[in-house]
């Protein structure tokens, strides 16, 4: 356990960072982790607004999370995409039948004027999570991959055709006008965070939105705690989703440096610690070079031992 | 089975018109009933536009109903409504998994700009419904019930509270300026149609609704074909659904003489064979006042023989 009073920001997309993200939550008081969740993933379909990003973050820390899927909600079945394929609907995104009642309320929410951060502090209390989860902004943006052949909003990217386009670069609609969560630049403005952990997401469509929506990176690097990013790439290959295939076709190369230059570039001064496995050892001088620490560990999670082990290695760097 | 190249038309509402409407059907040659449903039913709800009466007669007509349940779709499952429950959300309207397909793909049409009959004849194409289906009207219409506490949108009078508020009227808001449906009109403008079926629905909220869009009931009274109307009361009990409870709170006392009566007043010269089942033989010589024939068979429905014979009976009056 860290210090009671303090709370913990983490930044997290989806599968990936959410795994840390509930070690986190379990090693941190009751209610004293904060995370604030991309976004940029979001999307209306079949006339709901789906938050994929948020839901992951919530059933991971409320314990409903499909562990053997992966993603979406324990004990899940499929009946109403069942009938839609027989009514030849729309069916590449798949939607349980469990987790439609989250896309439905939600969407009735957001249809009464309420504002998606408040509806995610909603849902998240109605879940019995006590984690604190704001989305980056609670203004729509739109994640979009470039490719040879043209703009994909990012679920068709990244479900529709399951990520094998080949990227050429990331834009997300609506940004330069985005304001932060109001919530979370509150408590920014505070000071109050005893650290900030970046999860292992991916850099260029979970965590480069949520630095890129105006002034929350600057916000976050101005902290006085310590920010503290945990590599997606182990090894040349990402922990979870297509990172390391982006990496390399973006010419970048797919390592934990390269990650780690792609945030010196382009957020100079926010990342005080980088964290690397083990296996990437080698790397750690490279690194030291960027302005940043280089800490090491083991950050391949497979059980929840792993989870919040990887989370306490986090912690004790942000008590220095 | 009637002439192959006659077509028939019924006017349903939900449940129990539709099983003579599917009676109608198996003794009509393949795609030659039409039916009108009662679209004052129709609301929108968890951001989902639902047409109860529509979707009860294609789950019929396509063999899908529920006839444990008596209404929805067969081999139901509830999962989306369980985990809406536990999120807090409206639950009283119980949308099942299958169910949730054809609110979610219709809804979806309709926000595509399209209209509810040519979305409705869509969605019989893709069930294998051969029965053309069409709404009474593509407008909004809104049956709602009147009772000594107030308004009741129809589904809260009727699935909310279960039809337990006294009721003391109906309105159909929009009604005014509502089109009939164009094909609808189309096929009876050219007078082709060899008989009228008014199925046993419910006189207040199934069939009036349909019969006050305006234009409708006059093109249907000036059809060369004879109009046949079952009552839906026999015995002095509704076949189904509520029409008795309101007969008697509305003052008419329930039998199948006031259901006579109600359409002599209310359209008068529409109806030219009222059938009534055995039991209610004494009535005959009373309603043969109204300037409507009377025809007695049994008109209670429970097997799937029941209904093909009242449907050839029906037919058969409509050959004359």
């Amino acid at each position: 356990m860290s210090a009671p009073g303090r709370a913990v920001l983490a930044l997290s997309g989806g599968v990936g960072g959410a795994k840390l993200a509930l070690g986190l939550a379990q090693e941190c008081a009751a209610g004293q982790l904060h995370v604030v969740a991309n976004t940029g993933d979001d999307f209306r379909h079949l006339g709901l607004y789906i938050s994929p990003d948020i839901d992951t973050l919530l059933y991971t820390l409320s314990g409903r999370a499909n562990q053997s899927l992966g993603w979406g909600l324990a004990a899940e079945t499929w009946h109403t995409m069942e009938a839609l394929q027989e009514l030849g609907g729309d069916t590449w995104f798949r939607l349980g039948d469990r987790d439609l009642a989250t896309h439905l309320w939600r969407s009735q929410q957001l249809a009464m004027g309420r504002e998606l951060g408040e509806v995610t502090a909603d849902l998240a209390r109605r879940l019995g999570v006590q984690t604190r989860v704001f989305p980056m902004s609670d203004d729509p943006i739109a994640t979009t991959v470039h490719t040879p052949e043209g703009l994909l909003p990012f679920q068709h990217y990244f479900v529709r055709y399951q990520c094998q386009p080949v990227v050429t670069g990331f834009s997300f609609a609506g940004i330069e006008s985005a304001r932060p969560n109001a919530e979370l630049m509150a408590v920014l403005g505070g000071g109050a965070y005893a650290a900030i952990v970046v999860c292992p997401s991916n850099p260029f469509v979970s965590v480069d939105p949520i630095l890129q929506v105006p002034g929350l990176w600057q916000a976050l690097r101005d902290q006085p705690a310590p920010v503290i990013l945990v590599s997606p790439i182990v090894a040349g290959r990402a922990l979870k989703g297509p990172a390391a295939k982006m990496m390399t076709e973006l010419g970048h190369g797919a390592s934990a440096l390269e990650v780690a230059r792609f945030y010196h570039q382009r957020y100079p001064g926010l990342v005080d610690y980088f964290v690397i496995d083990s296996s990437d050892a080698t790397l750690a001088p490279a690194i030291g070079e960027l302005d940043m620490d280089v800490a090491i560990t083991c950050t391949v999670m497979h059980s929840a031992a792993d989870k919040r082990a990887l989370a306490r290695f986090c912690l004790a760097l942000g008590e220095g």
